[in-house]
């Protein structure tokens, strides 16, 4: 048997209780099992671009790197920008006497890292057996005609969140076109440079090109899938907004012999008014915190009953003894907003501890919001909150007087601004469409009025008069946000089916 | 007029009111003046060798440089140790018909570092026209014959804590012979090599060698001087124990938006811990934390109450609008045990953070205890305490299983242990000569019954039977234990006029 019947043979083992019922799924997963190696290849190239938003340089190679991909596939493209942006790749497929237009939503910049936290380089894309906590080893990538193992993850940052889909699409167009597919509807790509900035800039640039950007729903491909590996469709998402909070004690570290119990401990000051936010249960304790949620219609509160309840299992996969917030789930909780220490300093832990009195202690805090509460309000709320402990807040580093007059001083950081939460009603004819559509190829979904994580919705409905669906390929475990960020190959195979069938559409 | 005039007149010039009566002292002063180029530049190749107390081939490096220099004063000297511990420096002067014997005390490594957070290199000896902070620049040494400015400071790991006295106790050997003072009594060196990292082997290598070591006091010359640059005696010091906490979330960071709320954090969970410990006054809750402590005699009490009260200025000059413990001064503050965050750190913060739930957070806590606390049974005082809030405790860093099993998880570290606070009765004949003594080179000194900071007593008067004095020599604004250490130049001189009186009494 030679290896191309082999591979063909592999890809024909079920790998699931489902029989997919969506004639291009099927066409575009044989096509992919005739080019496993060629899809990854093209991956590992636009993944060893580093891509943290604010490295400018690097993140417009990602761009360009992007635009060659769909002038190989001869699809007209363009950078759009605007002054001080990183810019959003355009393209575009017209289809002859289409009367929609589908815009396909990705972002190609990545969050921050720091590369010693990563067990092998984040721009090194390296394959691995298996999930480095399960024991995967590095793999070599299988040579062509040879299938991937299904379970095997490619490691790098952006391999989740969120170049995977920029492949799967470009993957799913190649599909469509061996296959001789007819497709409905005009299709637009519209990829993003500054997403895990906070997509600043993005209004702008949507609001300057009305024409280009503009289409009947755009479809979110970013975040994760369920834990269940079922497929995900999320009518909505947060916003998230950050407070930055310094305390200060005195100017400089002291000997916590000669002035500790008398300097004032910064560490222990932040650490009393995080406290003061949330109570044991995970409530938000801030006056008028839940005051303005917009709530659940009852088709929304019918689809979160209806999703799988995997809490246990998710608890122990996760080393979870406890859970904030219970006996509430999972899925109701990141349909509420939320407040979380996302990262806390204070002086040097572990063997550069010394016995000082720190000078200063830092949280980063991100606040996730619900349709309805407003981004600044909320801040502003928080704030004042801050402001009840006994603090005296700045918006920038005080000075020895500002330091002197006051017993407490925190300096507040707004970071960017908001964008607003967002949920496209489920009982829309297009969201019923898509419905329909993703269960085809990937069978019963979990639908979601809003998933947990953030994407500037409202930066695209807003200017464009349009509606949003998020649909995500990234398997839950990915690591996307952290270190050791990676993507379940199958996660990937699936994605191209799922795209081919909605490009389709 | 030529240089070296210049230099003795300088030299003469008032430097405060008070008139110094001794005449060691004196002689050393006039010898100074002559050689203070030469006593920098000796103090400067100390600096430049690494010290930091776990870099045993380093800390090997300044013990052998310690010994030539005393090899240069025909000192006898060697190196005496047990296995597995850094040196101690040892050296005598044997004084014929001598009815007593001094034993002069310091340590020659210093306190872990971030060089990063550091002016200038730690070990690149830099010295500046005064502090950092006031606007101190980069000057040269000055030249043969020009004297120093006294208020310059030289910046390098240990030149406070505490290698300045064991160049001022070499320098006024060399005053003393020079001058052809008389001394009275068998001087004894011994200067350790692991102080920063608890002192751990002390007590061994003492008991191994009692006779070499015996004597009939130990100054310990460590830790700053008044911040009223008055001099400082204290007849003990706290003992200090840590305690390193870290408390665990999920088994990795997740993505706070797919997760917050839901994923205990970490960084809170500590936070709550911490607030748990002290009250916004800064007494300690742990239940019986006080219990045992030994209370203060009269002459104790006079001396607290004798010391100055500067606690407003210092509050200035630290930039602090506030203090923990008030009404309550810093000297009475530093006669009691203390609480102390010494270090906090969770995830990220700046350009680095992201949004995730951090998987642990880690605080490193400091106890100073006072005489009649014993180290581990307050160190399990406060683990009940933890243990109390909830908390199953572990010592080592638990397993999936133990993690699974326990709503919230901690493990904590006690660290190396303590050695016990002491306090040196002031009224004892030795006590009362001492202060005669000091006070004649250094005019009214400030007289504590224990220091702030912690020094390995009780490690000394155990095994060898004798008593212990501290007497300091470095500014307080020294910057120990923290970056930008550096010592005042005037310092130094006068640690070299009150050693050469010490010496000779």
């Amino acid at each position: 048997m030679n290896r191309y019947l082999l591979a063909m043979l592999a890809g024909l083992l079920p790998i699931s209780l489902f029989t997919q019922t969506n004639p291009a799924a099927q066409a575009a997963r044989l096509w992919r099992q005739q080019h496993e190696r060629a899809i990854v290849d093209e991956f590992v190239e636009l993944l060893k671009i580093p891509n943290v938003s604010h490295d400018r340089e690097n993140v417009r190679r990602n761009a360009e790197c992007i635009v060659k991909m769909m002038e190989k596939r001869q699809i007209p493209s363009r950078l759009v920008t605007v002054e001080g942006a990183n810019p959003v790749v355009f393209g575009e497929i017209r289809v002859p006497g289409a009367v929609r237009t589908l815009v396909f939503y990705a972002h190609y910049d990545g969050q921050p890292l720091d590369p010693k936290e990563w067990t092998s380089a984040p721009f090194t894309p390296t394959l691995r057996s298996q999930a480095i906590g399960k024991g995967g080893r590095v793999i070599p990538l299988s040579p062509p005609g040879t299938p991937f193992d299904p379970e095997s993850r490619l490691y790098a940052r952006s391999t989740g969140d969120d170049k995977a889909p920029i492949i799967a699409l470009m993957s799913a167009v190649d599909a469509i076109r061996s296959a001789g597919l007819k497709m409905k509807s005009n299709i637009k790509f519209a990829f993003e440079g500054e997403e895990e900035a906070g997509s600043a800039n993005l209004t702008k640039i949507l609001a300057a090109n009305k024409d280009l950007f503009s289409g009947d729903v755009w479809f979110m491909c970013d975040g994760p899938v369920h834990q269940t590996r079922r497929q995900q469709i999320a009518f909505g998402a947060r916003d998230v907004v950050r407070l930055d909070l310094t305390v200060y004690g005195a100017k400089n570290e002291l000997h916590s012999g000669h002035y500790g119990n008398w300097a004032p401990n910064p560490a222990m000051l932040l650490a009393r008014l995080l406290v003061s936010m949330k109570n044991e249960n995970g409530h938000v304790l801030v006056d008028h915190f839940y005051d303005d949620i917009e709530p659940m219609s009852d088709i929304e509160k019918q689809a979160i009953a209806d999703a799988p309840d995997n809490d246990q299992e998710l608890m122990h996969e996760l080393w979870l003894g406890s859970t904030e917030g219970a006996p509430s789930k999972l899925l109701d909780l990141i349909n509420q907003p939320s407040l979380n220490i996302r990262g806390m300093a204070s002086a040097r832990i572990g063997a550069q501890a010394s016995n000082v009195v720190p000078s200063s202690a830092i949280a980063s805090i991100d606040i996730r919001l619900v349709k309805g509460m407003d981004p600044l309000r909320t801040q502003d709320r928080v704030i004042n909150h801050i402001k009840n402990q006994g603090f005296f807040v700045v918006d920038k580093a005080p000075s020895a007087e500002v330091r002197q007059a006051h017993p407490k001083v925190v300096w507040v950081d707004r970071g960017s601004a908001g964008f607003g939460a967002v949920r496209t009603p489920m009982d829309l004819p297009i969201s019923q469409e898509v419905i329909r559509v993703v269960e085809s190829v990937r069978g019963s979904a979990v639908k979601l009025p809003s998933m947990g994580g953030s994407l500037p919705l409202a930066d695209i409905e807003r200017p464009l008069g349009t509606r949003t669906i998020v649909i995500p390929i990234a398997n839950h475990d990915n690591n996307q946000h952290s270190f050791d960020e990676n993507l379940r190959i199958q996660n990937l195979w699936d994605g191209i089916e799922l795209f081919t069938a909605l490009l389709t559409m």
